[in-house]
């Protein structure tokens, strides 16, 4: 987790991303559109394009002019943000409704994504879940107490 | 989403959730763990318990002593985090593996959480997804573009 929000762990790099999935592909459509200074704005965009979440690509020739667009990585967030949409609606929403509406085009549907277990199909909550130490070793940045606790666990289970 | 990530949308904020949710809930703990200072600690618990993410609760009486607990919002946004850990994993594992494993406890395997369209259970990819503007109008901060781009949406479907 710590990596995933090292590379989009900021205010303004998620509505980066969610302007660049709806078609605001340029540099002064995302000025514009976010009301973000420029200096921010390219600081962003280099570190999502070094992160290779996004790509920059040249859409002229002469003279030259680039704009962003979505990597496979960055394309494969898309849905974890409308299911962060999803959540901020649920739990947020003023009274005139969300903002934006998603459908999903193979069955035409209005949706808001579910987060399933891919083995049983079914919809995990937080009470689903077990958290268990994996080959990585410790996550970072936390580290001490995680660990431990996770250590914890194994030995708990590997003792039944 | 705005309003997702004023809740959430710092770096700090989203590995407090974690923690909280696999037992780190004291507040000695949370910053040992995160190694954190305790004036920003101090902060990001007061802002997430002002908008119900978090909840503080005593576990002792004399002398008065709290921890936290994540809220039901707050218990929502547990699976949310997980795909983004694992979206941070398929993306940015280091070779020794990912550090945390989730187990799904109903069925028992390990696994990623994956987004499905409730409507007709079929995974969600970017590239299924239409946007469409909502009842509650433009979306924040992201507006003038955005908007004008989903409302050519809507003309272009009603059009069909």
């Amino acid at each position: 987790m710590a990596r995933a929000l090292e590379l989009i762990g900021d205010w303004w790099t998620p509505l980066i991303l969610r302007d660049l999935f709806l078609g605001v592909n340029r540099f002064d459509g995302l000025a514009e559109d976010l009301g973000v200074s420029r200096n921010l704005l390219t600081r962003r965009l280099k570190a999502l394009e070094e992160n290779h979440v996004i790509l920059r690509r040249a859409y002229q020739d002469r003279p030259k002019r680039y704009e962003y667009a979505l990597t496979e990585a960055g394309r494969d967030l898309v849905p974890i943000l409308l299911a962060l949409t999803a959540w901020g609606d649920r739990w947020a929403q003023p009274d005139e409704g969300a903002p934006i509406l998603f459908r999903h085009k193979s069955c035409g549907r209005f949706f808001e994504p579910r987060l399933v277990c891919p083995a049983c199909g079914e919809p995990v909550r937080a009470e689903d879940i077990d958290a268990l130490p994996g080959p990585g070793g410790a996550p970072t940045p936390g580290t001490k107490l995680v660990a431990r606790l996770l250590a914890g666990r194994r030995t708990a289970k590997e003792g039944d």
